[in-house]
């Protein structure tokens, strides 16, 4: 048996049964290895973006990490910014990135970078590995750090001659490195002191993240928002949140600075669950960069390594809410349907509620367009969301097609601003190769919208030829209809609220990918 | 003046007047002054990996740097893997890279990471400018830093901050931080000296890289070679060679290991000029990581820093071949033309040769497709080459775009693979943004075909199920025409030698951009 053999092997013993991989040279002969596994599922991306995006989407569904299969430095590069979003999503990922052989390292082939380099800034975890008979080793350690609580992206570096010499698989354990830590009882008892004094309550945000998204835990969020009178909040952006009718609606704090501030203005205690201190998404001449007033006081009663449902749990009974009907949840439809009309931010809501199946997936990239979805998003069909938790774009499409593998029985809906699906456009080929129950919206509004509010918001002037072709996505507009056909996926143009009403009804009633562009005003 | 702008004035006053751009949030500073600058042509791209793609394709024809945008640390991170072909090719390039507010980086907002050590894989010199006073010095130094000779990866990167606050363009040198080297008369005199025996000069390989290259320096090669019996060889990659008719015929090392042994092994002696020592590709087990014998000496005369032309050219008179007529010349055209059938990878040469306008731009990552075009392409019209150095692929679409506005009265042809076109096929909108004359060649096979042959080269069986889907590009087949009509490029689908033949012609013939999608045998 040889080192990527015995990988295979111990990534199957780890319960890593599924591989997204764009091997090269290097990787032939962990590609062998793989192919001598037929537990393994092995799912193509023809860009390494959609293959990290891939396994954190379905890390997200599934809380348990996939291996990603990538060639040399330049493989990990492409692959860098959809680690990013996973990192900040704390999704759990195996790496194995191609090295060449260790006593070639030193010849600087054309192909020879620095891999570790490239891989530290993206990575909780890197290691190289340096000989066959550690391999295995190697791969146990990297599936522990990335099942750890929370998640942690290990990236493991495979030198050919150790994936092509002699080895054995061992035994090694796979448990995660880090456990989540238990809530501390002293903590619980000061908060829920803090939470009786109904006045104090009454400014006090509960500060909810990550693992807190999730419907158990909202739901006694919820509950003790009800009894202590205080606020529920959520960070601006989780890696997965369960919502809609029968669940609790956690607003996220506004990305715009002007309206993260407004919200949080008479706060005088956060109470963070699995959150981080909200700050500023960017930057801005003369704007605060942290969202609380400067007065508030800042409660860390549980860090995203804690067991964040016992934390919630334990403070739900410490303030006796447990019977308690929680505030804040979602329990009755939207009345009535939508006016036809064209496509614009305030009016698609509607129409995407009511065409969302039960327990759908939504994939939310939808930048510009997507923002004012909710108002109407908490009251669909009850459904998971996955949000682009780092900000980089070409996110969306590549994480719906982990999710959907993740999650095959559900139907995985993908809202997509248009300069964010080209990022990483090739995701479509995997969905139509894997037929992926994923349909793609396409917000076609033909600019990077948000570019034109945030040039703006620095107190620039109206943009001007140079600015506006950076901006605009324009001369020639994208044909989505052609693109999505080229990779394989059917497609279909709407620009009305009622075509795009049967459009999505059809799409989501339909085995297999199919995208639409929805025509926005521009 | 903020900081934005007394860095646009620097780059303009350095003759960097091009900028391949892909911005955010944190660069809307950077943006608005650019807008204000319509002496710089402003390029934009829908994937980073197309902006230092085209960066690259850029310098290997002008010589000189290009400026690009980038956003944070993922926006890098999807630019990596064509900043390492850029590297490789040594070519300079001025990377403008954005970041937090210096006062916010700490927040770590969703957007954060270490932007620094993103670069540095790939970059020569990486430095974040502190100040919006500093930041147009520091833009001087990059640019100094690009332009260096051989060229440089400079990346500067810009607090937010920086770009808004107070500033003054200054007045700092923007000269090359290093001019190339001069030849030392004694290595020259040494090395006339060897060649000056006929029996070792027999043995002996004139080794060419980098600059040497260009046909004002092949000639001279070729005179030594006339006159010494020396053999002529080039290194695998060259960043931008001048090749075809009255040019002499430089025959790069073959890719594969055996290939490569075999046309060096009765070399006693190699005089590198401007090449690095000859290495395997990737090593495969059993076989040397070094091309040439064991017992080969090797003469380093002049480094990829060292003027090459001067270097040649006083070997030339050393040897007394200032009047030979050079080996190898390119003197005539290939008789006859093509039988029509279906295109493979033997019989496309002739076609494209007999196709090629004069002074064509060839950018070549046909990867397997092409291999075999080095039997026909020296004898096609006088024309340049750029290829893939660095092994990225997703090189060839981006380099056409920078290729294409660094001349544009010139055509450029990019004969590119489906797997490669695939990485960066983004780059096809802004050839039809920028109507750019590219004549795009997809070599269709529906496989990474180079990767099945390394399976077997790694001695590994024949795929099965698990290694064929991730080898073979079909299941559904890409729908090349479709692909690019979508992005705005007119395209048509060719599955005949004579087909390719009109095909060509047409599009060489038609201003602006067009793709060809060649079917052949998978």
């Amino acid at each position: 048996m040889n080192g990527s053999q015995a990988m295979v092997k111990t990534l199957l013993a780890g319960h890593v049964d599924v591989c997204f991989a764009n091997p090269g040279t290097s990787e032939m002969h962990f590609v062998a290895a793989l192919d001598q596994a037929t537990a393994m599922r092995c799912v193509l991306g023809l860009f390494e973006g959609v293959v990290t995006g891939a396994a954190d989407g379905y890390y997200r569904m599934t809380g348990k990490p996939a291996a990603t299969l990538l060639h040399l430095g330049p493989g990990l590069g492409n692959g860098l910014a959809n680690l990013h979003n996973a990192r900040k999503a704390r999704s759990g990922i195996v790496n194995i990135i191609g090295q060449h052989a260790l006593d070639h390292i030193h010849n600087d082939a054309p192909l020879n970078s620095d891999v570790e380099a490239v891989a530290r800034p993206m990575s909780h975890w890197v290691k190289t590995t340096v000989s066959a008979a550690l391999a295995p080793m190697d791969t146990a350690e990297a599936i522990s750090q990335a099942c750890s609580s929370p998640g942690r992206i290990a990236s493991l570096i495979l030198p050919a001659n150790c994936a092509w010499e002699d080895s054995d698989p061992g035994h090694y354990s796979t448990e995660p490195a880090r456990a989540a830590a238990s809530p501390l009882a002293e903590s619980i008892e000061a908060m829920a002191k803090l939470l009786s004094d109904k006045s104090r309550a009454a400014n006090t945000v509960l500060l909810l993240g990550g693992g807190a998204m999730m419907a158990r835990c909202t739901w006694l969020a919820g509950q003790i928002a009800a009894r202590t009178g205080c606020k529920i909040m959520a960070e601006p952006r989780t890696g997965r949140l369960e919502r809609g009718l029968g669940r609790v609606n956690v607003k996220p704090i506004p990305f715009s600075v002007d309206n993260a501030v407004a919200v949080l203005k008479d706060t005088k205690d956060i109470i963070m669950v699995g959150a981080t201190v909200p700050v500023g998404f960017f930057a801005y001449p003369g704007k605060p960069r942290l969202m609380a007033p400067p007065d508030c006081t800042i409660h860390t009663l549980a860090t995203p390594g804690h067991d964040l449902f016992a934390t919630l749990d334990a403070l739900c009974q410490a303030v006796g809410a447990s019977k308690s009907t929680p505030a804040q949840l979602s329990d009755s439809a939207l009345v009535g349907g939508f006016e036809d009309g064209a496509p614009n931010a305030g009016n698609i809501g509607r129409v995407l509620v009511g065409a969302m199946p039960e327990h759908a997936i939504l994939v939310d990239e939808a930048v510009t367009s997507g923002r004012q979805l909710a108002d109407t998003i908490p009251f669909a069909p009850a459904h998971d969301c996955i949000d682009i938790t780092g900000g980089a774009i070409g996110f969306g499409l590549p994480a719906a097609v982990g999710a959907a593998i993740a999650a095959p029985e559900r139907r995985v809906i993908a809202l997509v601003g248009d300069g964010s699906a080209m990022y990483t456009i090739q995701a479509l080929w995997t969905m139509a190769r894997e037929q992926l129950n994923v349909t793609t919206v396409i917000f076609d509004n033909r600019s990077y919208r948000i570019l034109r509010g945030e040039l703006a918001n620095m107190g620039g002037p109206a943009p001007g030829v140079n600015a506006a072709r950076m901006l605009d996505l324009d001369q020639p507009d994208l044909d989505w209809v052609s693109m999505a056909k080229g990779h394989g996926v059917p497609a279909v143009r709407v620009d009305s609220l009622s075509g795009f009403d049967q459009a999505l009804r059809r799409a989501n009633a339909t085995p297999g990918p199919s995208l639409i562009a929805l025509r926005m005003e521009s």
